[in-house]
């Protein structure tokens, strides 16, 4: 392997190593103590390197989170199965639950942050949000053509609804007010759905449920 | 008047004087700008005199704001009028909303702060959006007794839709992503209580609107 190329993979592994050592240590001891020589220490290399990489404590947090929030996201939406919505909404809200319940210090943070970020990462995390609510409004669009919701259903407004729910179960839970949140997303989602269910006019010809 | 009530009022005065003006230069400058040397000459007192009262500036923050937002909450919820249940909540969220966008600096501050405060705010701000919750469950409750949601709506599940809409709204508001959000919560609002009225089974028995 040439030397460029081996220099491109050691700076890749230092990053990784970094970006690790960072979330133990945000995670370890929360965000306002973490220090960056502990975590240049865990990572085994100096703190000017960790500077040089990543500027400051901040940038480097968000660093940490949004790659492993976003394959978190990326992974959810790839694994919600064929229907019906309501299911797969259920699953989309437990999996991207379950990063945050393994990580409850580092995700009050992290929460608070992509909430209320400083560009550049403002952008970043309403992008990703915005690319789940184009998810979410695809899925009903299917689910209104499997006949699981009207046809004047807003799809867009249903999107943004799960987002709202979501949201709340994240504030509650970060708050300490719900500790098993995914079950009150699921509820509300459920009481939401109702009102787009088709209207069965004619109870004759009403669906086997 | 006696020397020692003179001075309880005079206490109280100061106190206002600096709430007062720690509200104009928060959101004159924005919390992580504003100093408390500026906030004591605007008051007209010494700095010391506003440590005194007020600890630090996160202290001051939270002091200034949650004694004018708690008054918005009361006031919007003893404004409601009779019903119906939808355009009570169109009236809450717009009355309070009216408060976050004629101070849009201090809003996004406040909101930040409102959500994930520490202790003793975060307990404070849990207890306000608790008593709303507790206010919309009541309205949700004479609304059934009215016929205009079924007998089996859950009203504690509505009231925390309701939460979850207002504070979608908030979030997207303070990150830049809706201008209006009040006809977006409204929007919401509607779309969910579509589910929650009475099935109308027979049409001959089918209530005038």
């Amino acid at each position: 392997m040439s030397g460029p190329n081996r220099r491109a993979i050691q700076k890749e592994e230092t990053r990784r190593a970094v970006l690790d050592a960072a979330r133990e240590e945000f995670e370890r001891v929360g965000f306002e103590s973490a220090n960056l020589r502990s975590i240049a220490a865990r990572a085994g290399v100096s703190a000017g390197t960790v500077l040089h990489y990543y500027g400051d404590k901040r940038e480097l947090l968000h660093a940490a989170l949004f790659d492993d929030l976003d394959a978190t996201w990326r992974a959810a939406l790839g694994n919600l199965g064929s229907g019906p919505l309501e299911n797969q909404l259920s699953r989309l809200t437990a999996a991207v639950f379950g990063y945050y319940q393994a990580r409850p210090k580092l995700s009050r943070t992290l929460l608070k942050e992509s909430l209320f970020a400083d560009e550049p990462w403002a952008s970043k995390f309403a992008a990703q949000i915005a690319s789940v609510t184009v998810e979410i409004t695809r899925l009903a669009a299917r689910a209104i053509e499997r006949g699981e919701l009207r046809e004047d259903c807003n799809t867009a407004l249903l999107a943004a609804a799960w987002v709202s729910f979501f949201h709340f179960g994240q504030i509650s839970w970060a708050q300490g007010a719900y500790p098993t949140p995914v079950s009150l997303i699921d509820h509300l989602v459920r009481q939401h759905l109702q009102g787009l269910r088709p209207v069965e006019k004619q109870p004759s010809t009403r669906r086997a449920r």
